[in-house]
């Protein structure tokens, strides 16, 4: 593969072309384990300008791999084979806000926090947020079928587009979906879309579909001194008429980690329940409110706190959105990995998935802790371990495999709102087994040259743990 | 094209395989104008007898026409080119209700006010539903997209459907999705049959997302003088923060209709809105309703009725249900059509695109009224017409390419929830322009000797008005 540096820049201007050892660099990580450098970095700015890469790209078999924020957690935008890294952050526009038709259009670029601010004063937001909203693009979202703390009553990515425009692997411009609500209108490309990791286009603008903003809002927190009790409070909510918009698992790793981090002076005991209700009648939220209550209460919740001072619901959300960092710090010379970090199951099973992680890191000797959004049966989970050493890799590995085999065993599904990419791509090809060959079919009918984010999902390599070269100094 | 009649029989027996002339006719037709008779009708029982009809077939190069009850308004099951009949409804198992978790497991013959009706002693159900909910397969309902008059509040099929069993054009079992509610593991295989009309694989199981039963339901119903306020009216509860269960348009031609046959004693004027809410509390509900009743005074509506009666809610909501078959008796000679039938345009344009209906059926001398989910920017209409007379299609033909013209140039879509099929091909394959490509390039992928449901989409005739013969004693 030799990419002709001088024909990209002619493209995109010579400053938005690097190549220099630094910036492939930190191009060549995201949030992943992995890491691999691409050749070459370029940073369109119009939708014309990734045509014309992307077909310079397809013309020479040239990998192009989008990227939003680099924020994804199992190396979707890490150029295993190298090739062209694509920067969509300059194409960045809030094109419209249509309050009266409850959308608006975006450029994959956009920021998800920056929109919700710029919907602000039009009383609309974009619901939901990934604990990464700071940073996290529109793009990236929908190319992972994102989602965050809010899903369980505002739903996923996939729920919010209604049309997009996405570069095909052959540089054409195709417009999918439509400005309305309703749709039935033949193959939902669009939805085909969202989730697709780059591998069958390019998204590079997005029609999304808009909410009011709660007039009223309360948070509640419930402690427990079994996680059992704390996992099975939560399947009684969902399977109750409440619907909060949010509902979250805290664990005794968790809360010492915050505890130590952000001085945030949580009880230690074994998990605590965070949940939240909106709406827009205070009368509503407080009802819900209580029925929650007494739902942790019947599973020996204590010390329930309950309040809607935004204050102190700020503090506890944004503690919950800085748990990823705390956890890095949870032991001294321990990392904090993305592995098997967003599994989702039936929303009966949270108990027991949360027991069952918590046993298998202990029996693999890695420390595996349970928490997240399973409102909607989405327990996230971090590794943490000693990364330069070698055997805890090892280690890794196999707590990832019982973990995944448990979750399948119950119907649940490998990912819940971060994506497959390269970590995760052994155990979902196992949960995939039967459709992977119509997957690789419509791959290979849209990209039949294989440039686009290749060596992801199903061609991604068997084993996760030499993939790629690890972030971390360690000899395998 | 010869079929071995013998060979089907081996497979689903005797009994279950159809080629009188009479049956034939039967299954030659749908809800739509079209008709053509299959060459053959089956009628499977189990999962292994439709795989083993599709092997056949595929070897064979016969098309297979998947069938549920046949309630499609645009051709889906009508076979142009003769061929195989799967008529799926002996495949109608409720396999799970599983609470906890919210959701149930059911096959493709289920029709979904059973559905509705097996889910009530669980407080729960399967919300919206189309008008033919009392025939409507859930398997044809997902092959379609379909949805109902409460979508606005509870969405369409594509929000429910969690994961599905397909059989593929090789007769291959796949499984896609998960029993989950978060998902983003890869390629969303389920989303994309969601819509496909049967062109890319046979649903023969799906797993489908419940919700609870709401405690409390009002309805209300608010009259206006003029088209364009009960428009507008929609428009603004759509842009307000109140998210009505249900938001009707019903027009004067269809007043008339159900007060002549069904003596619904409406009033006669240009339009009414009818609206419900629902929740668990019934001063929220009560709250809602008053913020719709002012929205309605603010654009001119009197004679406000607002009640929670469940009698008298029934008796409106069953007028609904009823008004395709009232609209058959609108004018003695007349028929009824579904053309153009469900478009959907932005939300803001819901008064324009009425407005502009009811001036297109004028100036082209047929009848065409405006109603439906107006909610979620579904227009209803249908055309009356004497269907004997040859040039009556021709109007027909030029109003319906009209109406399309105007739902594209306001970023609408051609289908909001009965799909495209035959009908409405011509018109959408304009809107789907530049990704009519990637369809096909999707369909040679999956079903390389294109034999699921061959000739629509984007392989309709470009004149639906003779894609097929019609039902009606007509020359053309």
């Amino acid at each position: 593969m030799e990419i002709d540096v001088e024909r990209l820049k002619e493209i995109v201007g010579e400053k938005n072309v690097r190549d220099n050892i630094a910036d492939l660099y930190v191009y060549g990580s995201d949030s992943s384990v992995h890491e691999a450098n691409p050749s070459v970095v370029v940073r369109p700015e119009t939708i014309e300008e990734v045509q014309e890469i992307v077909r310079y790209a397809n013309a020479e078999l040239i990998p192009v791999i989008a990227r939003g924020a680099g924020s994804g957690a199992s190396g979707h935008t890490v150029p295993i084979d190298g090739g062209i890294v694509m920067d969509l952050k300059r194409i960045n526009r809030i094109l419209a806000i249509r309050p009266r038709d409850i959308l608006c259009k975006v450029e994959p670029g956009v920021v998800w926090d920056d929109l919700n601010r710029a919907l602000q004063p039009y009383g609309l937001w974009f619901p939901s947020a990934p604990e990464s909203g700071r940073i996290a693009t529109i793009g990236g979202a929908i190319a992972n079928n994102g989602s965050g703390v809010r899903a369980i009553k505002y739903g996923t990515m996939r729920d919010y587009v209604l049309g997009m425009k996405v570069v095909l692997a052959n540089g054409d411009l195709v417009t999918l979906g439509a400005d309305t609500r309703a749709q039935a209108s033949g193959y939902q490309l669009d939805r085909l879309i969202v989730g697709s990791e780059g591998t069958l286009g390019i998204i590079v603008e997005a029609t999304l579909l808009l909410r009011h903003l709660p007039k009223f809002r309360a948070m509640g927190m419930a402690k427990f001194n079994k996680l059992e009790d704390a996992g099975e409070t939560i399947s009684d909510i969902v399977a109750s008429e409440v619907t909060p918009s949010l509902l979250e698992l805290v664990d005794d790793i968790a809360i010492t980690a915050l505890n130590k981090t952000l001085n945030m002076n949580l009880p230690q005991v074994e998990a605590i329940v965070v949940y939240e209700c909106d709406g827009r009648l205070k009368e509503a939220v407080n009802y819900d409110m209580e029925t929650i209550k007494e739902v942790c209460e019947k599973h020996n919740a204590f010390g329930i706190e309950m309040g809607s001072d935004a204050k102190e619901m700020e503090r506890i959300y944004s503690g919950r959105k800085k748990l990823f960092a705390a956890l890095s710090r949870y032991r001294e010379g321990f990392v904090c990995t993305s592995l098997a970090d967003d599994m989702a199951v039936p929303s009966s099973k949270i108990a027991e998935c949360a027991r069952k992680i918590h046993e298998i890191g202990e029996r693999n000797h890695v420390v595996m802790n349970a928490y997240g959004h399973c409102g909607i049966g989405l327990l996230h989970t971090k590794i943490l371990m000693e990364a330069t050493r070698k055997e805890q890799w090892e280690n890794a590995r196999r707590a990832v495999e019982e973990v995944y085999d448990y979750v399948r065993s119950v119907g649940g599904t490998t990912s819940g709102e971060h994506g497959i990419a390269i970590s995760k791509a052994p155990s979902w090809k196992k949960e995939k087994a039967d459709s992977l060959q119509m997957m690789k079919a419509i791959k290979m009918a849209l990209d039949p040259n294989n440039i686009l984010n290749p060596h992801k999902l199903m061609d991604a390599p068997d084993d996760w743990v030499t993939a790629t070269k690890l972030r971390y100094p360690v000899e395998l």
